[in-house]
């Protein structure tokens, strides 16, 4: 089957060179990323967080760029049915295919750019520098930072593996967000990264709010198993995790965490390390651990894991909020004011944060190779900030091995990764780990027994 | 409590004239109007049906209009609080509160401006073009009749005390109008008045739809026991239970109806009463009768009440769908366009279906008074449209006597209505009415036990 | 040549009732003020003054109001050529040919209704409340009352019949005025009523508004005589002359009067008869009288005459400019400020000023027979705000006389009107109107030489 | 005096790597275009246009650009006044600042990246595919290319210095085009540049038109001579004379050509060059030469110069018409419908015409050094092509030698520019400057007598 898709939302013209670089038989690399990024969103609200399967079952699919009289068209071969209603494409999804095109060409000119524009030991020297440009100019580029706009917009991180209870609650707190008029960005899947999007948009509704902003953040080696949910209606891919992470931190005017796995844990220790940097000790930004009632122990773990790992200070950076989705908005939308008050103060950008300092060791680029997970430091003899950034490695060679293409490969081939370290720090960590796999906060339940994909040595 | 709230949507100035006719003293029927309506907005999303005990519940609440520089301000005393969030009143709250305004004041300036326009004969000789004239007017004037639109307006029929699977089926179906860009006009209370509105906006998100049109269209008598819910962001207060119900047909391009009560035969019964007769043969209106695959049954009971009663031409004018929104939905679609290519052949309105014949018969309101009750024709021996005019009268006044102030007074006073007719129609009308006791259709459930207002004499 | 028009800006949906109503054979008199009405708006841009010349070269015209599923259209029978390019019509004509109908529709249920509404008696009592509140009902219901907007309504008034260079200066003042972000509001027809218009597009255009406000403010009798030029983009239509001058300073901010005749002498002295009233004297309007270099005598002489028949006090009211548009429209800018604060201090409209005391003497329509004009009290022996009025009355019918059908068949029956007096009042009198001769401001020159409508007797 | 200006339009934000490389001491090569380019903008409506005699008045004039928590201002150090209204920026400069600074960025960024990002040898091979791929860049970027919009864009061409007559004849012509609904692009100056777009406003204005396009089109070298008219509403500053002449017929759906000196002919040339391109026989792009009765024989030179130089076929690829705007209005709308068919048939983009060949000749920047010109190839033993873009070089150098920075000099060091070729073309181009010069058409007038910068030598 074949069908031709008009642009909607951005993208809506190419430049001759630019249809050129993504044909099929140009460049297979940049090719293949675009295709499969492209049959990710096309698979939107699907249930299943297996990459290889989805790929598997879609071999024949096709994308090709197309110039026409009124602009750019695509042309799809063998897409999933799911995307249309009646032989039309959701228009949701049609914005997204859109977006991916243009985040995967501004990436390609963006990165091949800056390699070739800033010599070499400039860039060396830095690098931490360059990587924040380029994660403002991909925002800006995908119209992300709106320049009237007043702080309003609450990262919400979470599992996408979560239950009908804990994806109630998510819900419940979207629309006290949204009923205060505050917008939503997560990872852009489903479970909690579309429980609080579908209660904002209520929330919205009732506050007769137009032009509500549902961000999904992705990245290419998430989006197949994490396809935008129905609500997202800006997708944005980031070129890597990392900057994906940057991404987040520098947007958010406030960061809600609901329960999760491994993935979640990454998240929180991410935004640790960046906030325990004594650089950042003025600045101000309201981060909320929150779930219902079920969840008191398992948020009590998490802040005695981060007690026992980081220290008390680690746990006054975050506040947890047991079953009060009122009391989590309106604690937000407090923050989200001070927020403001702050940049006034600073002169800082509403919609980039490009006060907050994040450490090169929390922007490079982690491959989770076993050598790599192996030499992560995990001792206490370091600035708690530095830890905080190896045990957030830690977490995401864990997802990585459990979900990801590149992670699931290592593990077929060498087996586990093994983590060590300071014993205190190995036992925290196997516990927590292993309440995740008695919780099903691994993998997407419905597959067969979870299969560990490390091994703590202590 | 004293707030003050500005215009939203419509009525943003007032002439000085206005004002004074709605202050508390200067005319205190219009005044008792409008500020009962006003409660009942402010009460939205509450889940009794109870008229009386909002009316007490809320006797301090007063509502003052006031002239300000930049146009007209509302005061409210001892509003609802759950009309706030964190001290500021909920949008869609505020528009609807000015929805009351308008149509309050225009119905108070269009029904006497008719009747001392109108030479009281001609008044009476045309009285059919003059209601029809002003259900347009009040429409227009609440600008419900949009112009460049294409014919899309599902009208969604059930009850308002519905259990859960009914209410996700409703969502459900709702979700699939929503994918096919068809918009929403219900009675504007909870249940199925909310469910498909809910659905449909879920889908508008995919479509990227943002001027979603959720009409709520209501009258003094109902609007207490049936507040607006947050969804409804056109809420229209038509004067009394039969110009809505000329509202509900002339705006539709299809309608479905959900199980419920009563008030849901009445509905049916109105629009059978229209399509049955002649004058409407070449009318183009689908009509669906749909539920969940418990409400087999249900429907069964009405499908054979209507065979028996009004005969088996009456039964083909709808089509009876269970457990199946897709289809239900792709049916409406498809209607939907034969409805635009059926105006464009007779160039009637897309937005007002000017050349539907409503006979008198169902125009003039009809006041449930135990005489009127009791005089109803309830035989088969006069034109089938007639029967089912005097039909849709009797489940009229047992929904009063059911939920309305005046039909409780009534029964309150004079004992059960007494309803008599030919035996064949008296048993099905009793079957058909004993079904909907025991399934708790009569009222929200919750109070005690149902006691019937009305007795089936056969 | 038959055309059909569809709806722009308003009026796009009518009731059965309302067509019927416009039908050719079922009202004549209704029709024919609607049809002519029609007639001078398709005439926009034509230089002649002469109604009677227009209505005698499009006898064939025909409008007919037509239904059809898209909302209404108008069917133009024999239309004047110079509305249409390349067989369109121009689109701000035909905007303004649907706001005829709005206006015309709207005041004859507005005035009907009314009439029957209000007891005989309360409309005798308070005619005065009843006239400001129609004037406000149809200035709404033209949508010309914007609640959001600030204060920025330049009135302008002067002769449609005026030379190159006070034509190209009142242009020079407009686009200072629009460089200010100021609107502008004429009486619709070429000259004065054009040149500030084009002024202030290109000052608008230099401050990037798209949203500019050309009001055209006319009458039916006057329509034809100066149809509107092709700036107004807000035609209204008021009923009668002294409707319009009451909605001319309702609505302004500030007045700015360039050279003119009589008619413009009526406006000064119709401003200057409510400012005279001590209930106005805390109102702020600014009120400037300012032309070329060349126009420094003229000005002097309506300064003196006003001197000496209204004293020192009037020429108090308004400012004399010669030959600066910015310091006139710098003035302007300022005036507006303190309308705004003065506004906000007594909580009156932005949009409309409630509180101006408008007399009675000045809001009845005067018919200028030979009768009243003959019985106006132009003597000093009365509060000077009367003396103002009648001194209005006094031009008022002389414009008339010059140009408007009913004056003009007065004069042609019974010869030249006959004005007396205070013989300091008749000489001040005389000497203008003469002054006015002599510099052709009586009528568009190009006809045969001006024959005084009028006599002074003293 | 010290300013700071908000953006208005375009480039909002800016990532801390741009605002550094803007800065006075980063870059003083990037700094200096940048602020000349900018002050040219400041200096908008100015008349004169010597570039030396600017930059010398305002020597202290300096702009910044800095970053604050709502985006990116603009800090202008000793602005031209003439800039500003009551201390407040016009608009339509401050906007014009904006496109100053995106267009200056962008194209640092873009040229900078080509060069580095496209292999030497390959940069060679394709030189004309990069430049047009680049043409494109800048005008996506500077949004300038609209995808919904149907073809309606006409490029005005002619002088700078032109008399009343031929300014009033233009703006006729304008209004005609606008109220055709068609948009005007120009070269950005005064005389020809602005007088159709004031014609046009007017005629947009009565067709109700609010997203009037008038777009400046300039580059470094000239802006300065010819500063943005008060009209345009969308300034793009292209890199140098060749992209900013590719980018004019690339986006042109017709082009009119008003009299004018040197650039003119040049502008005549360059299109001719393009349309006597045998690759270029099926394009679709009407051409009009036109002006008021006394420019007859100004045309009539021009297509005798052009019918004894290039041929009697190059003088079909245009139509001359002498006073009638109307007729030059409606064969450009026809013009513009066959452009468009042309466009579906083709499927190339309306808004950027890709097929159009435009020879490495015409798009190479020639650099008028007293070498260049003396060696240019004026002979007609050669494809008239490429006659005529040596042609065009001819009189490019001219005009640099008049009015421009780089041209001025050369002269000043050097003398006159020397041209030689086949004695008939030489003879043809002699009397043609001859004539330019006697119609004051080579500067502005007002300064001393033309000095010629050329001789020609036969």
């Amino acid at each position: 089957m074949i069908t031709h898709i008009s642009p909607l939302g951005s993208m809506d013209l190419l430049a001759q060179a630019e249809v050129d670089i993504l044909k099929k038989s140009a460049n297979s690399e940049l090719y293949q990323l675009y295709r499969n990024c492209s049959l990710a969103t096309l698979n939107a609200g699907s249930k299943t967080d297996n990459t290889q399967e989805l790929l598997d079952r879609f071999k024949s699919f096709e994308i090709n760029v197309i110039s026409k009289e009124r602009g750019v068209k695509l042309e799809l071969i063998n897409a999933p049915e799911s995307a249309f209603v009646d032989k039309r494409i959701i228009r949701s999804i049609q914005a997204n295919l859109f977006a991916v095109l243009r985040d995967i060409l501004f990436l390609n000119g963006q990165i091949t750019a800056i390699k070739h524009l800033v010599p070499n030991e400039k860039l060396e020297k830095d690098r931490s520098y360059y990587i924040t440009n380029l994660v403002f100019s991909i925002l800006r580029n995908a119209n992300a930072l709106h320049v009237g706009e007043e702080p309003n917009l609450i990262v919400c991180w979470g599992g996408h593996s979560i239950n009908e209870n804990e994806y109630y609650y998510a819900r419940q707190v979207g629309m006290q967000l949204g009923l205060r008029e505050l917008n939503i960005c997560t990872g852009c899947g489903p479970g909690i990264m579309e429980a609080p999007m579908k209660g904002a948009a209520v929330g919205h509704a009732q506050q007769r709010i137009k032009d509500s902003r549902f961000i999904g953040m992705t990245e290419p080696s998430i989006i197949a198993a994490e396809p935008p949910n129905a609500l997202v209606n800006e997708l944005i891919i980031m070129p890597d995790i990392e900057k994906r992470l940057e991404a987040f931190v520098r947007m958010a005017h406030g960061i809600v965490i609901f329960p999760g796995g491994p993935g979640t844990a990454e998240e929180l220790l991410y935004i640790l390390g960046i906030m325990l940097n004594p650089a950042n000790k003025n600045q101000t930004l309201p981060i909320i651990l929150t779930g219902p009632k079920e969840c008191e122990d398992y948020f009590a773990a998490i802040d005695q894991f981060i007690r026992n790992t980081l220290g008390e200070e680690a746990t006054k950076l975050y506040e947890i909020i047991i079953d009060s989705p009122e009391q989590v908005a309106r604690i937000m939308k407090h923050g989200v004011k001070q927020v403001k008050s702050s940049r006034l103060a600073t002169g800082d950008a509403y919609g980039f944060n490009w006060l907050l300092k994040i450490d090169e060791a929390l922007q490079h680029p982690f491959e989770p190779t076993h050598e790599n997970m192996a030499s992560l430091n995990l001792h206490k003899d370091q600035p708690v900030e530095l830890l905080a950034a190896d045990l957030r490695r830690a977490f995401s060679g864990i997802v990585a091995g459990n979900v990801k293409e590149f992670g699931m490969k290592q593990i077929a081939e060498h087996g586990r990764y093994k983590l060590q370290g300071d014993p205190e720090i190995m036992k925290q960590l196997d516990n927590l780990l292993l309440s995740y796999v008695k919780q099903d906060r691994m993998k997407l339940p419905g597959g067969s027994a979870y299969q560990p994909c490390y091994e703590i040595c202590y």
